[in-house]
């Protein structure tokens, strides 16, 4: 069967077209076991007639014709005919206005066509990106997908669970159910239709789209009424020349060096040279750091190499702050001296239009086996090392989250929060052009890094779709990645010959690679940021039980809200434990979810509800609510809540806190001290808490410590 | 005709029934003017035939009961009866199937029908609620507002201009446009209907609900074809007993006192009587201060007096801190005195279930003419009058945006941001319990006062919303007025009678109703807060026309993202705009939106591409993004914005600037200075910046300073 396939689009291809008809279309569907709405091609007035006899009226008509892709345009379909002189005649017309509107056109004669009309209209189909291949596309068809682009993407291949779950994903999804007197869609059929379409894509990858709209579906099944495919040569971005073990073993020698060079090392205090080596010697590296110059002595107090080659010692990593002309022959030396990677700070490459250059840097970097960072970066830091080779200034908070940027301006955003929030890094990365060392490669590293946590990421585009959605796979169910997505408003630049390719653009891809991936997607600077810092102090919540206790009962409502936009599920108390929260207090606060122990309690109060939501095995994570007042002021309320959360922890397993903070100015000190001891807080707000809360729920679904 | 509607409304009423039959219904649909199908009832099978015959094939039958309104639901429709035959055959269906699941229900026969097949199913309703009167509906109908809930609310009255600002709302909207061959849906009789079924809710507020579903619309009108009503008794909350003067003439007084008592004022330090007049003097109060304490000679160095009526001169305005069992007497012994207002500062009423006490002091107020805030606030601060009446701390810091909240926690999170941020205030105030003064008397007060330019409200419910509608609708076109409306996902408690009604929930009634008055809404507390304190410093735009200007490419590209989310148009620059921004940064550097300066750029660059952007007329409003390099450092950065704004509001208009401030922490002071120089600037942030611009436009657009 799936051979007939092969011989159809074969048959295609060497007729040199590039678009399937919407019966050849079907024919290859068939040989995947795709249920298509039977009919025949007749080629004049009484064939059609007699095919229309066979089948059961009423019957539809369409032109069919290799040049002719949108039938209605051209006047080529006509639906709802209920008798032979009815087909008849539409034949006759069907041709006439074809012939008018499109003469050259060769047309293969009318398809007749049973007409379905129970069931919900669906459509299903897939577009082709370099970096990602094929995303496959489900929504509900007709007005719905064309009024409010209710869809659902995933990268193929599609398994079954994931088609069951782009059928939960779209909005409308109601409609599938049973409704007014109809019974529920068989969504396993439609489930199925999407999964084979996928395995079809895998062994075809020259159907660049497919269009199947609509499929109809029903409770007996779902049938595939009008399709469309297009061919075309699946261009796909080279993949990386590097396995994982080689990829590994390069970063650890980049980001812990035994020994680093600084290529361009500068006396003079104005050059990045210089302030690349001092931050190095100020960050503290405990290794060997050689700067290279062929005009200086020393520098910094360090003695000075007219050249890589003169260094008696192992060098395992190069920063290179030479002009950009010069770069390339400076990677064949790393690499006759077998240096592992450069950090390429030097600017003037694709970014400003010479791409040529920064191709030259490609290749030297395969030929020599030596590993690119940038260019046109700001340099990395990995405190693990102590390594700070940057231009920037110093940043030396240990802790295990791993940032990497692919824009500078980002990257100093990233070290001005993280300074002044002291947020406990394991490295900052600048990927900037990324010629050779892009995400996939440091998630590699970052994944088997024990001082990594949580990696955080700031993406304009992904280079290669495959291999960033394989590294990072391997690691979600680990250790949370969290990715901002820039340019995710941006119109797509995708050709959109078909509707799944208009409807696609690229964020939606994007969206279904993050998705595959196990990736938490964020949409600003602000979530990156509260995510990466916070999420590296949470466990992963064992349930979705999510309490809020709050001295605020105004702030508890609006934290509330919040949980409700970012689906976290405020659990329902049960009566003994409703009961138990009352003992601590008045009686006219409120239980129930938030509780609220009201305004006036002393730090007893918070302690108590504070230890029972810790110790009560039925709650999974906790979000506070706070509020400044003369019986409970911030740095008491701080203390109670440490010395809660040591209490229960003595006894047992750690659950997720945040808290969100209403006070004066003096609620800033209290929330540092909260940091300090792991429970993320955020004065002044009502949403920040929710949201990393919300971004530690939605990683936890993914890497199944919680089932949704 | 509109006496047909009377007629029948009182009909209904004196049979003592609820709910009007879909005949009923569209009689007082009729008396308003508002299509509905043609059709009539018969009382036998050969009727039901004879009716069918008059009418066009096929025809639709209905069951007609005042007892049953879910006519579906007891096989009471049948629809596509294409003869004569099929018509008596349906008659004796319908009948027998109501009288075996409705055997007591009155049946007066069944609707004949003709069959609207030709247009789009739409949905029109409306219901009532309490706080705000009718709020009325659209959506599109049928699978739509089943599967998506896809509709607009607006509070009756309508005008048809706000009932087309509805249509076009709604997300599906499109498929009202042309489509699939189909001519556009005539939206003007749409409108019309709803327009009009607002007035007939005016005239018969006793119709409490309503559902027009289907409605069916084609480019040739728009015809209601299935209809219910539901009367009741239109309960309002009671309204305001004062005039827009006397509220004013008494806010003034109790805003800006010349003198005040403090009624329970305590010399000793731990009581709340001792920090309320400790603050009042603190502050910098310059009126006359009495201290009331029956058992003390003085107070904090000021005389005290034992009783309010032994002041020798006029008081104003009295802080209560007295215990709740007291307040209500207080109140009465301020009347006596002809003081203005109380702000009650004392807790222990409805907020613990005394709603007796709280009921006897709204009794007192209004007897006694004299105004209450709270009970159970922190006070208020009202900075032209240097008053810093509350038990909190004091805080002076002068400026234009007045804030209240219904919550006291909430209430320190402002002061506490205040300070923070140095947000320059009019006036703090807290609403609590509000018993008696509320947002529409702040409103009014707020809207004349000349210190006041924005109003940020945070809000859990609205008392009286015809009283908050009509006091906002009035200053929105001069000041904004920004609103955070808590318990925004609570789930509704309104009776979901008809399909409107359970569509409705509060939060899309407060929606309507912060719409009808032009109140802009925000979803956070962080969002009120930056909102409050940004918009005080910007002018309103004149146009649609915003610019980005950055000197890191990323964080342009993540602005434009946010500006994308947040309904800000980025302008597309002329050929000679493009070329004159482009004559100042590098060749590599991109213009078009966002105007890419790249980031090795001097203060000059910036300087002169943001003189460019504000002195060019097309440009209405700019958004800067910075990044952190050592040619430009941070304080560099803010006097250069500084120094160009300067420059060009010389010669030009002023303009709405923000700016989002990538970089290490010396960037927090550069945000500072350009806050102080009214650029609202946001550090390690991509969205806030944009939030507050899009606040600012939202605003404007309903001030009508721009046109959408």
């Amino acid at each position: 069967m799936v051979n007939a396939a092969a011989k159809m689009l074969s048959e295609v291809k060497q007729q040199g077209r590039a678009v399937l008809t919407e019966v050849e279309s079907k024919e290859v569907l068939k040989a995947y076991n795709i249920m298509v709405s039977a009919g025949y091609v007749a080629t004049d007035p009484d064939a059609a007639a007699a095919i229309a006899n066979r089948l059961t009226y009423p019957v539809v008509m369409k032109i069919v014709s290799p040049d002719i892709s949108h039938k209605s345009d051209v006047g080529g379909v006509r639906v709802n005919l209920d008798s032979p002189e009815a087909v008849r005649s539409a034949f006759t017309d069907i041709m006439s206005k074809a012939k008018r509107q499109k003469p050259d056109a060769p047309i293969q004669g009318v398809l007749v066509d049973q007409m379905v009309t129970e069931g919900v209209e669906l459509v299903i189909g897939a577009t082709f990106s370099r970096q990602f291949g094929h995303a496959v596309m489900f929504g509900l068809g007709g007005i719905f997908v064309e009024a409010v682009s209710d869809v659902a993407f995933r990268l193929a291949p599609v398994t079954k669970e994931e088609a069951l779950d782009m059928i939960k994903e779209i909005k409308g999804r109601s409609l599938l159910g049973a409704l007014r007197g109809k019974p529920a869609v068989d969504v396993n059929a439609v489930a199925d239709i999407i999964q084979k379409l996928s395995v079809l894509l895998i062994d075809h990858p020259e159907i660049l789209e497919v269009d199947l709209n609509p499929v109809i579906a029903s409770d007996s099944g779902a049938v595939v009424v009008d399709a469309r495919m297009t061919l075309g040569e699946p261009k796909k971005v080279a993949e990386t020349v590097y396995t994982s073990e080689e990829i590994v073993s390069s970063m650890k020698r980049i980001f812990a060096p035994a020994g680093i060079a600084v290529i361009g090392a500068s006396g003079d205090p104005s050059k990045l040279g210089y302030s690349t080596v001092k931050n190095i010697i100020d960050g503290g590296y405990k290794g060997n750091v050689y700067p290279i110059n062929p005009k200086a002595e020393e520098i910094l107090g360090l003695k000075c190499y007219r050249s890589i080659k003169e260094i008696p010692d192992q060098v395992d990593a190069a920063v290179i702050v030479i002009p950009a002309k010069n770069v390339a022959d400076a990677i064949t030396a790393l690499g006759e001296k077998g240096v592992a990677g450069a950090i390429v700070i030097s600017s003037g490459f694709a970014e400003i239009g010479n791409t040529e250059l920064q191709r030259d840097l490609v290749k030297r970097a395969i030929e020599n086996r030596v590993r690119i960072l940038g260019p046109n970066i700001f340099g990395i830091y990995y405190t693990p090392a102590d390594l700070c080779a940057t231009f920037c200034t110093p940043y030396t908070e240990k802790g295990p989250t791993a940032l990497s940027c692919q824009s500078g301006g980002v990257g100093m955003a990233i070290i001005g929060y993280s300074r002044s929030q002291k947020m406990g890094v394991s490295a900052i990365v600048g990927v900037g052009n990324k010629c050779d060392v892009d995400e996939d490669d440091l998630i590699e590293f970052f994944g088997q890094d024990p001082n990594t946590r949580v990696i955080a990421m700031h993406v304009e585009d992904i280079k290669d779709g495959g291999a960033f959605v394989k590294a990072a796979e391997k690691i979600t169910r680990q250790k949370p990645i969290i990715a901002l997505k820039a340019g995710a408003t941006a119109s797509g630049e995708r050709a959109a010959f078909s509707h799944t390719g208009a409807l696609a653009g690229d964020d939606r891809i994007y969206s279904a690679a993050f998705k595959k991936a196990g990736v938490v997607r964020v949409s600003n600077l602000e979530e990156l940021l509260d995510c990466a810092r916070s999420l590296n102090k949470m466990p992963a919540p064992k349930g979705e039980n999510v309490l809020i206790v709050t001295g605020a009962g105004g702030l508890g409502v609006l934290l509330a809200d919040a949980c409700s936009r970012h689906q976290l599920q405020l659990m329902t108390l049960e009566k003994d434990l409703d009961e138990a929260f009352r003992k601590f207090i008045p009686p006219f606060g409120a239980t129930g979810n938030p509780v609220d122990i009201t305004g006036g309690e002393p730090p007893e109060t918070y302690e108590a509800t504070i230890r029972l939501a810790l110790e009560d095995d039925r709650i999974d994570a906790l979000i506070l609510g706070y509020w400044h007042t003369l019986v409970t002021p911030p740095m008491a309320f701080a203390e109670t809540v440490i010395k809660a959360k040591q209490a229960a922890e003595a006894v047992k397993a750690k659950k997720p806190i945040v808290a969100a903070l209403s006070g004066d100015v003096e609620v800033e000190r209290a929330a540092s001290l909260l940091e300090a001891h792991d429970v993320p807080a955020f004065p002044y707000s009502s949403e920040r808490a929710v949201v990393v809360m919300s971004a530690l729920y939605r990683w936890a679904r993914i890497a199944g410590r919680v089932t949704p």
